[in-house]
């Protein structure tokens, strides 16, 4: 047993035991087109100017910005140039040529024209041999040009490291060429779930046994916070039969979470393997999830959660989701203030996560009872009211923290 | 041409052309490890009671309420019933069963007393032969049972149609022994980008072409958005080409978006194809993002954005975003009050969606110019600063919304 008992104490030692795990994790080289949500490892540069080459901003006609310093002027139309346009032009003096937007402006050429300012008083749209364009409207050196290099320099970081990779993060990284990109390699959580009374192999249920719950849902819970699950296995409550699929979760894990097997019952399988490689065992003062334990396995840190459903999901939002959404780069698990809806009762000394709903952005119901067996009720909540230790009795309206789930 | 002009008009007319196509969607069983994150297409009731039978909140002893109503008081143990414990058992008036958590209450039991309120006076933990235990603490019938159905009874909505999988939605269909669940398929969205411009096959660019941003950036906009990609095709500015993979994308699709093509260019390759088809193209007062097309194609809306990278990117935020998320389940995107950190200046006429950052929660500032190339000034965005048409000049301080990236 260790000296912890609050729910602030265990979180500072279970950041404190995850923490050499969730920094030093490897990294990956991977294609921009599986690269949605992952985080960039280091700082990635562009290979190129952004754009590539100087090009037009709108559909209209390059001209030198002299030879249209007095409008209406006639300018012979001495060429044309489509996007995708692979071969340099040069403006002759005196002259305009047709450009479509983001197509390479010409030499020579330091204003474009919008088409609507523009009038073909010789020559016709799909045939501009000899044709001659009447320019309306002035435009300064530079107007409607993209100056190559103007949104990004070659060399210049498009996505800084720690980086989670969005759409408009692609968009950049694509439209500069980077095919591929080094991310980070999401944490590896083994999960094991034990207990006897669990049903195995997709068989029916006898009596006196149950489905196991804990296992897909810690498996979401991971996959949520943006970690991959790298191993999942059950146990019984035999001390072997643990050990054997620990050592397995182990091997292919940065991080395993357990549950059940950590009270005070005469079988308790997770407590029985571990304690003898100096797991350290706890009771928090916090309902669900009373009996809590970390261990350290072949370098491997192993946190421990009791077996009943809803203690198990409480356990992981309070103590695990926090660390492994920053890791993965993702936004924070959010907590917010709301005002109770009706009165609470709770218990005098230990931290309630009773489950809620809110009914309003600010106003949260307590939805189910606050037993952690009640899976079906956690179902129904959206949020975890968080009722400190010393509060008793709530009055409506007091105001709560709550966990959005 | 049609007399749409505003963000706001262009936007419920696409809600109207998309609603039926993203209401008829098809539903699919899915096992449940797969259903994260799925929505569920009908109420889910519940094949069982839950807890199936009426087990023990506590690691303890079962005895009847009436027999430790005065204490301490020993009684005779006369059975022993881990978790898994399948065979059922019936308790001795006036005597004790050892029980586990989760374990079958045996008949006759009325209340379970928690372990640390009792001592065994004769016996072994592992050896309860002829054992007697003392009860130092009375409880009410009732107390630490939890009966059956408790949570939830069998025919019992455990979740509710349209409800997003999460993982304490998971626990508790497994829990219930629900090994699969009827899920809504992903709207089904093809992706057409167009430009002679743009490169293909991998190639490196040569003057004058640019890599294609669009594809990636909607591909990545769309998945998270909770739809899926259908279909992925590129064409030049031949009408052919476009036609050939429009077609391809309208058979796989329930919705096709495209970029490029829509403007007032002497090559427009989606207006030329669609405008003869019915297409409504028109010019929204807004920037970037100004040239904006719909059309319908074999009964299936295509929606149609410039090609400018920024552009595209902000037409699907504006326009198309939202709906796809509602489809899915998800949250509604984020609209935020902000305040300007310096003045901006914004062109009279026009709505813009100007690329910023929040510094504070409350605080934004403008990153990279307004111009719809600056696909990495995009990159460095958090936000859109959502400037009205009418407002040209605005003071650092000035309240303005903001869309979250």
């Amino acid at each position: 047993m260790t000296s912890r008992t609050t729910v602030d104490q265990h979180a500072a030692h279970i950041a404190a035991l995850l923490a050499p795990a969730l920094a030093a994790r490897a990294t990956e080289l991977v294609p921009l087109e599986n690269a949605l949500g992952r985080v960039v490892a280091d700082d990635v540069p562009s290979p190129v100017d952004l754009p590539f080459f100087r090009n037009s901003q709108m559909d209209g006609f390059a001209v030198r910005a002299a030879d249209v310093a007095t409008v209406p002027v006639a300018l012979e139309v001495s060429g044309d140039i489509p996007a995708g346009h692979t071969i340099p032009v040069v403006l002759i003096s005196g002259t305009a040529i047709r450009i479509m937007t983001g197509a390479p402006v010409p030499e020579g050429a330091d204003a474009i024209v919008p088409v609507e300012d523009t009038e073909l008083i010789l020559g016709r749209d799909d045939d501009l041999t000899g044709a001659v364009v009447e320019i309306k409207r002035s435009r300064l050196p530079g107007e409607y040009v993209r100056e190559r290099g103007s949104d990004l320099r070659q060399g210049e970081v498009i996505v800084p490291a720690a980086t989670r990779l969005g759409p408009r993060h692609l968009a950049a990284l694509a439209a500069a060429g980077v095919a591929q990109v080094t991310v980070r390699e999401p944490v590896r959580v083994g999960i094991l779930t034990t207990g006897s009374e669990l049903v195995r192999d997709d068989r029916p249920a006898e009596f006196g046994q149950i489905f196991d719950a804990n296992g897909i849902a810690l498996a979401a819970l991971v996959e949520q916070a943006g970690a991959s699950v790298s191993y999942r296995g059950t146990s019984d409550d035999d001390p072997a039969a643990f050990r054997k699929v620990l050592d397995a979760a182990v091997a292919a894990s940065d991080l395993v979470l357990t549950s059940g097997g950590i009270s005070k019952g005469a079988f308790e399988v997770v407590r029985d393997v571990l304690e003898p490689l100096g797991a350290e065992v706890t009771t928090i003062a916090m309902q669900p999830g009373g009996p809590q334990a970390t261990a350290v396995v072949h370098d491997v840190p192993v946190v421990c959660f009791p077996g009943n459903p809803v203690s198990t999901q409480v356990s992981f939002t309070v103590f695990v989701r926090g660390l492994l959404l920053q890791a993965a780069g993702l936004p924070a698990a959010v907590t917010a203030q709301a005002a109770l809806a009706a009165p609470i009762h709770s218990i005098a000394g230990k931290r309630q996560f009773l489950r809620g709903r809110l009914t309003e952005p600010s106003l949260v119901e307590q939805v189910s009872g606050p037993s952690s067996h009640l899976v079906a009720g956690m179902a129904r909540a959206d949020v975890l009211i968080d009722v400190p230790a010393d509060a008793v009795d709530l009055t409506a309206g007091t105001d709560v923290t709550v966990w959005t789930l």
